[in-house]
Formats: C-alpha cells, structure tokens, sequence
C-alpha cells in the first residue's frame, strides 16, 4: 500500500504510521519527497485494513497496490472456474443461454414459453417468483406458487431453473425449487444476502448493480465464496449513466475487464442491459463477441400481455430466429452453442 | 398518458389500445398526425399500469402525465408533514441535527461521542449495529449488542436513537432498541423491507441509493407509505457520478425538487455525500441554505481510531466548532436550531 | 408536441398557448384531464421551437413526439447512406478499418506504422496532426509539418489519410492534406467548426463527445448535413461514468439506436473507447458483431515509446493478430474484410 | 510518482523505468512486493510526463503523488486570488452578481433587463451574442451586432459587461467590445482558445464542462494561466449524470475542493445547473453559503419571450426578490452583497 502525506508533515508525524505498518507484520518504508511525503506498506496489504491509515489527519490518500478482493481474483487462481448449473456447465467450451420469462405468471404461461425456449436451443430456464418493482403499484410476483409452477415446467420440459432470491429468509425455501439462485442488481451488495448463499449449496448468478463499478461486484462475488461457495456466475446487466436512449448502458467492456482480472464466468443479459427488443439481438451477438459464456434472455410467449418487461422480450418466434443468428458468432468465438 | 405510436401505424391497430383504454375507465384521445400518431388516456392513469401499453408492438413509447407516486406526492397532500422522532419533531420550525459515529464500537466510544453531540447541541444519537461493507473483510458491526449499547448510551444523555435495520427480519428487533429506523442507501429498493417498515410503527429515515433518481426515492418511499406508516424522513446522501474528487456527489439540486413535489421532510447527509471532513461543514451550511429540514453528520469521539468512516467524521471539538458556525445559516433560513 | 401543464391552470390560460399552435399553422388539441390538463400541438412540430413554449409560467414540461434532427433521419431517409472516404466506401458491404497512430510524430514513425497497418490489411491511416490535450504540458502535436508527413506517408502506402481538425481556421488547410476530416470528442459541440465542414468537399468522422447522448450525437451531424455535406461518418468512442475499470465506457448499445435512427454509417474507436490495450480486440470484434461499419484503432510502430495514447496502441504484431482474429466475426456477421 | 508493475515482473525488466528514471534527475525507487512490485520516481514528477512510462508493457497502472496542474494550485500559490472585472472585484469579501439575459434579442429586451438587475444590485451585466446550441434550428445568436448592443447598454447602466467568447478567431472582436470573457462549458476544453485568451488582457470565465472533473477544470484553468493570463475566475454549472430531475446536476461540491486545491476564485451558475426557474433561489443560497464568491444568474424581462432558456430566467420582480432573499446568508458567510 501506497499512502501519499499532506503537504508538510514533519517526520516525527509519519514514524506513528510507520511503526502502525511494522506492527502488523508488513515493511513499512519512508519516501520524502520534494514537495509531498509518501510512505509504503510491503506485504499482505488486507491485513492493514484494521488500521484505518486513511483516517488518520496527515493522510492526503492511500493507493492499494493489490486487488481488494483475494479468492475471486485470477491473480491468486489463475486457471478459469466452471460452474454446473443442473448439468449444463457454465464457463467451458459451450456458451450457455438461460431464456424465459422476466416473471412467472402462471402454468400455461410458463409452459408455452418454457416449450419456445427448449426447442429454439436454450440450455436453461428462467422465471421470477419474487419481483422487486420500483412501484408499489406494479405486479410484485407469485411468490412460492410461482416457484411450485417454475419447478414443475423446468421438469416437465427438461430444462434446469434459475430464479431470483431477494431476501435472507427466502434462501432454503428457493433452494428447494431451483437449480440456480439469481441476485438482481438491487440486491448485488446486500451482503447478509450473499453471504447466506455463500453458505448453501446450489450456484449463484450475481447480476452488477445499476451503479456498481465491476471491482463492487468481484467484491460482491467474494463474499459469497468466502463463505465457502465457489459456484458464482457473475451476470453484466447495465449500468446506469446519462444516456436515456436504452434503459440502461450494457457495460460490455465489463467482459474483457472480468476475464482479465477474475476465473469466475461471465454471462451478459442484455434484455435488461438495453431496455429495447431490437436491440437484445446486436447485443447478445456483441457479448458472444467480447468474449462472454452465456447470455441471459428474457422470453415470452405473448409479450403484449407481459406483466412485466415486455417492451423487452422476445415472442418465440423472435428467440428462434435470435438463436439462429446467435450461432455464427458463437462458432466464430471458438465455442458452440 | 400519452402513447406515442410508432410511424405507419393503421388506425385499425390503434383501436385495440383505444379500447383497453376505454374499458379501463379513462378517456381515450385519437390524435392523428402528419408523421406520428398520438394516443392519449384521460383519467387516474395509474390504473393503466396493469395493461402494459408499452409493450404492445406499436407503441414507440409513452409518456406519463401524473407522477408515479400518488400518497407522498405535494399534489395529493398540499401540507408539509412533520415526523416525530423520539419527541423531536423533524420538519417543522426547528432544524434537526442528528449525530453521532458510523457504528457502534463499543461503550466508551459511544458514550464519548453521545456526550460530545449533545453537548454542542445535536438533537438526535445516530450509531450503526449492521455495517453493510463493500468487502467481507471489513468490519461489519456489532449486531444486538452494538444496539444495547445505543439504547443505554441514548437513554443515559437523554437524546432519541437513530439505526440502520438492513434486513426485514430484523425489523421488531431494532425497532425495540430505536427511536426511528434508517434505510441505507444499498437497501433503498430492498422492498420487502420497506413494506415490513411501513407496517412498524416507528418513523423511517430513508436514504437515497447511490444510482437513485429522486424519483425512485419517491417510490421507495410510497412502499412504506401505502402500507400505513406515514412518518418518513427522505434523506439526501450522494449519488455516484464520474466525479471522484468527492466521493460521492452531494446532490442538494435534489432538496428544492422534493420539497415541490412531496409534503416529506428531507435532510442531508454530507458526511457519507463528500467523503471528505473538511468539505462536511461547507456542504452543511448549503443544505440549510436550499431549504433542508435537517442534517446527518458523522461524529467520532477519536476519528483516527474509527472501525469504518473516521476520514469523514468531525471530532468533538470540530463537531462543536462546525454547530457554531451552522447557526448563522440555520438563522438566515429563519428556522432555530 | 405535448404541453403538460402545471396543476389548476384555468382554460383561459390555456387560451394563449392554444392560440400560439394555431398562428404556428399547427393544429392545437385541448384535452382536459381529471388532475392535470395536456395540450397538443399536430403537424410539424419543428416550427414551434421558435415559440419557446416551454418557458411559459403555466407550463410544466413539454414531451416532443418527433425527433429533433431531420436530415439525419431514417424516418426521412430510409435507405443506408455509403460514405466514401479516397474511394474506400463506408457503410456498405466492406467492414473499413481505419489504423494508425494517435498522434504524428515524424517521417520514421508514421513510415513504419503505416506500411505496417497497411500489410494487416486496414483500409485508411490515421494520425492527429493537432491533439488536444486535458494538460498544457503534454504533447500537442507537430500541426502543419504533422499533414505534410501524414500526406506524404499516405500516398507512399497508398492509403486515404484521415485526420482531426481543431478549428474552423484550419478547415481549409487540413482539407489540402486529408481524405477525410475527424472531429473529436472535445469539438463534437464546436458548431461554428461542424458548420464550416459542412461546407467543405470532403466527408467528415464525428467522434461522439463523452457526454453526449446519442440524440446530440444526431444533431451535431445535422448541423453538418444541413450546411450542404451529407458525408457523415459517426464514430462511438466511449462516454464518461462512474465506471473507471476502464478509461470510457465504450456504448455500443448506441450501434443498434443509430441503426435504427438514422441513415448514417457508424463505426467504433475502442482505443479510446477502452483505454487498454488488451481490451481492444474483444471489444472490435463486439463492435462487429452489434452492426457496426468500421473500426478506428491506434497502433503504433514502438507503442513504448508513443508520445500519446501509447498503453491503448496496438504493435505492428499485435495489429496483425487482431485482423486475423476479427476475420471470423466479420463474416459471420455477413460483411468483408 | 508510484509505479506499479504487472505481477511477476523481472528485476531486470524494472531496471529500463529506473534508469529512465534518473536520467530525468528524479530519485528511483525499487520496492519489491510480495505479490507486487512497486517503483517510485522522487523529485518534481511533471518532468517525467515525456517519458509515458504508463506506455510500457510491464506497467500495470501510475499512481501521480503531485497534482498535473501546477500555477493554479493553492499548493505553489497559497493566497487568495481576486480578479477585476471592470472594477468589480471577484473573490475578496464582497460577493459578485453577474445577471443578465442568456442570449442579446435586441435593443429594448437588454435595457430593460439590465435595468433591472442594476436596479436590484447586481455587479456586473451578461448577454450572449454568440450562443451555442444542440440544435441548428434553434437562435444561434446576433454576433457583432449583440456585442454591440450588450456594450452600449452596459455603458448606459453602468456596469461591466461579461459575453461568452465561441473561437479563437473571435477573441480580439470580442476584447474590444466586453470587460470579461466567458467560456461555456462546451469549449472547457477547446484549448486553442483557452490558449488566445491566455495570451489577451481581459479576464476570463471559465465555465466547467458537462462531463469535466474539478481537476480537468483546473488544468483548463491552468492553460490560460500558463500563457501569461492569471485572471481567471472558474465557474461551477453543473454536470451531465443519470438524474434528469433536473436539467443538470449542479455540483456544489466542488466549490469547497476547488478552495482547498486552487487560490482561483470560484463562482456558480444555478440557472444552467439546474434549469428549473424555482431551484435558481434555493441553489443561489446554497452557493452562497458553502464558499462560492459569486453567481451568474439568467433574468429576462419577459421570460416568456425568450429566444433561449427562458424557462429557467428569472423576470425582473423575481430577481429583485431573489436578491433580497439572498441577503441574509451573504452576511452569515460574513460577505457584502
């Protein structure tokens, strides 16, 4: 750790810091300078982290020099982390689409779009029981019915289940009917969330919060396997900036970015990521592009009558033709689909 | 509502949605143009929101008339509302300052730092128990004792305690050991929790999210609202924008549209908005200064030492100082403090 | 357009903007609602920006149902406009790569880079001759001298030069040197400058500016297209947010908006998009594959010892692997390379 | 500066930056990590800008200890500077109003507007005969003629007259008719034109772009100052972020950082910061009360009329009270309006 001084701090001031770093097992190393003074912290840096040196009153700054997360980074675990999903293997060789519904609305819905998904090629199934909406006035979702009517449709048509958990409480009861959790962006940093995920026994796909930067999620992800579940899928889902003209701006830089710095998969749903169904077609094949393992994709089998992202879902009919023009890419990308 | 058509739409496909309007109750509006057709729905437009106009493959995009949020909304409810919190009345006349550190520590640290506030005239305790910390190696609080120790140290200076609750199951919980409730800005959208809150009865401070519109607030706090508990304090406290000389963006812009658009009272936060201690004072006086009911400022008997936060906590000499020179503002503004 | 007025305006009110419409040559609509009244405006709406009805005390706020920009319009224009840049056409079947070095920097240099880009098979060179520069103490290129070498080292390798242009001065200068003119992000605003390249015989690369919506991005080509030059080429390059993993966050989401928006070709810089080298390549092949037309990427003859942008610059090796490996993409999504 | 390479970096590898080190007259530093390996470079680190070490490939980031700016930073220059325009003092114990029109309509709408705000106690007058806009079909602005009017009416009234400068080539034009310049915020980084201005006689308003951070304020600031100009005022506006609640978000924060990192003075524009007609009041005293020296404020004489931003111009009874309400907290800042 790099921790640059104010402006005119005698040396007598940085010796407390100093002994502060050598107590904790790290070299500490003085550097005046001509104008500022900066002092180091060779070792483990973590376990500085009990020291709050950036409180201290003749700080200006600190500069970490490593990665704030340990067990998610590639530093530490160099070779790619796949993630069995119900069978389907995430982050290998085959680039994986889960497909369904933004919410379960109810069995016929669920089986028509259910069916749509598995014919045109998906590997995994999606539906919300629990919905979090900005308005209360909005459809909130079914709840555990919802969950019965998922598990049964995944069953019947083959497909493994993903579905989202949005709270602590909820986590042994979801566990029951699904193959996958999903934590939405809002709750990407509720920790105690994580955490008791960390502690169960089934995959987790963790989507980035709307204004979480990617290093937020690695975080995010690390408390999860530190609690002892290495099975997270990280999901890029759009960040929230200025530009109003998608619903939100699909971070695909995020991929090459994660790829680099994490062995965790990586999977992009860009039906949330822009808001717009024109558009969940160029993005999906950008995502394969950039180098992504999978794609999330919202479906339904009417989306006029959606409850619930609609204006962003593909009817069958779009998800085939979708599937279709998907595959050149993923071909070109070396992997299949 | 206003339903903007995509170009080259026939008439015929229009009347579908003129009809659903009509069946819903409202009036529908035919406004042919010379490129674009418009639609309009005269009436209570939030009960068009079950019809999912914006879905139908026609409709380029709509545009609402009303807010979105109807009981915290100025329009519905012309009066400023007051909230009690432990006696103090936030809203009214009087400016409220409530302070005190980031978490519980310990005893000694908080009955320093609760002396220290009340002394300069603070008129509420804050202290966290439930950390919520962007990595699992920080600290993350004291849990049920760092509540105990909030309750005694509250009572024994006779100030109302404020503390965050981040989870629905620990609502009865906290609210056995707190005067009001506070919302952080991570769990802003975490809507199980706010219905939970709004069937407590006691008053919620609720944070906005880091990537919040002031919109979004708004609705978050209709959640809790429209489950019968009226007594919310709308909080101001940064949001994240590509400016990282602070670390977060103060946004005060926020305090004159909420007072136009809804009867809550709303206070500041410059603590958490700058991340930066000398910028905590400036930015108070500017919240006074735009119209605030009040403020949230972090105050740590020995900063240095603080488990979370200590860069941007006053110390009680600063503290005393920073309430001395609030008061000529606070004056200006024609309220007491 | 769509006038929503403030709550308890009376019709007499209402009057005068009603009789503003209509003296406009539009035809006004008078839709009273049961909380709010909405007025209308039917017919060309463009004519009315000069009423400036949104200043009106009564009014609220006004929503447009047409786009501001016209001539860049695909609702005016609905076939692909090709653009061509010293006989390379952009925006038809061939997917353009325009390479080269940021900045000039002298004979050897641009040599050496350009024979090199050149041989991987990129169809136009690039290479600032004016950089402006966030520092007054960075490099800000060679000017005049800095087109002539560019002009020389073009005709040698035989490939049409593309460089920026600063000010509306130098249009006619640069004009002298160039096949095509780029305007950066700093000047996508500068419209004294996009009005003088209107005039001017040769096509212009708009780089997008970092905080411009897409819809800015329009009508600062519309100035250009308005002034008589229809050779527009719009270049995505990243905009400013929160997110500082990377330098910009490279929209590509704008790709498929501007697809469907406008006539215009578009292509992508993710050098300056990303910031780093190593995402350069998966982010080209995602501008690939969302419908981008071409590709601007800085490479450089001995990036180390670049006097600008060095860490986003691709070696002449480097270039040549990324050609190869974009190859694939391209085909699969229909084009040439 | 802090250097920090990629992981599993070479002695020998580092020992080219430490020799480039050196050879610029600065201190090398070598410290080897036990993940990482970190060099510093000690000494006046501007002078290793033509290195771009950040350019070679065992460079994992820079982290610079000193700011890029150097004359306008409160660090070299620790007092106070105060800049006259026309007489009127900026940033000594008097607080500056700088009120007039957006843009000059004619003759009659800028006497009676200037006036007006003379009237109420304004110091200096503004007008924009030059006005860039996002439209080519919108009033672009009168040119010399606007100048002409805006001088003659400053001279009749009495007071110093401030119009925005859009090009190099117009500097002397506009030096001849004005007492002060001002740069809009789209030309924060047109840099040929700070450099003109800094090469002229008059001061000059430098106005923060829409996506600047303070510190690309500042070395905006820094190219005027560096060409031998150092009356420069800086000018908060606000900045573009996913809040549309408000046209801009006026970033208050940075009026505190810009005081504790610059001896520049610093005034605020909350008519463009926010463009809402009834925040201008709020936000004012906001400025006011967290150390701004001064505010540009829109007033119009007939809103309604305005051929720009008349939705967030004040009318003359409005400004008059404004000023009025603005009294009390110039006092409790301890300033004379």
């Amino acid at each position: 750790m790099i921790i640059i001084l104010k402006p005119g701090t005698a040396r007598s001031e940085a010796d407390e810091i100093l002994g502060q770093i050598e107590s904790a097992g790290l070299k500490p190393l003085y550097m005046p300078g001509t104008e500022r003074t900066v002092l180091g912290a060779i070792g483990d840096e973590r376990k500085l982290a009990g020291l709050h040196i950036e409180n201290h009153p003749i700080v200006d700054r600190i500069a970490p020099v490593l990665t704030p997360y340990k067990l998610v980074s590639r530093e530490i675990h160099p070779s790619d982390t796949h993630v069995d999903i119900g069978g389907v293997l995430v982050g290998a060789g085959r680039f994986t689409v889960i497909a369904g519904p933004c919410a379960v609305e109810g069995l016929g819905q669920m089986l028509a779009t259910a069916r749509a998904v598995k014919d045109a090629g998906a590997h995994c199934l999606r539906g919300g029981a629990y919905k979090p909406r900005s308005s209360p006035y909005s459809f909130q979702g079914l709840g555990e019915q919802g969950l019965q009517i998922l598990r049964d449709v995944a069953l019947q048509v083959g497909l493994p289940a993903v579905t989202e958990v949005i709270e602590t409480g909820d986590v042994p009861l979801v566990e029951g009917y699904a193959a996958a959790f999903q934590v939405g962006a809002r709750n990407m940093q509720n920790f105690r969330l994580l955490k008791a995920l960390g502690r169960s026994g089934k995959p987790v796909i963790l989507k980035r919060g709307m204004s979480a930067t990617v290093e937020d999620l690695l975080l995010a992800a690390e408390y999860i396997v530190s609690e002892g579940n290495p099975r997270v899928v990280l999901c890029e889902r759009g960040i929230r900036t200025f530009e109003k003209a998608t619903r939100n701006t699909l971070d695909l830089n995020a991929i090459p970015y994660i790829k680099e710095h994490s062995h965790l998969p990586v999977i992009v749903d860009p039906s949330h990521g822009t808001g717009v169904r024109n558009y969940v077609g160029p993005m999906a094949k950008a995502a394969v592009a950039c180098g992504a393992d999978g794609l999330m994709i919202e479906v339904h089998h009417d989306p006029k009558s959606a409850l619930s992202d609609g204006h962003q879902s593909l009817d069958p009919d779009q998800f085939a033709r979708f599937m279709n023009e998907l595959r050149p890419f993923v071909e070109a990308a070396g992997r299949e689909l």
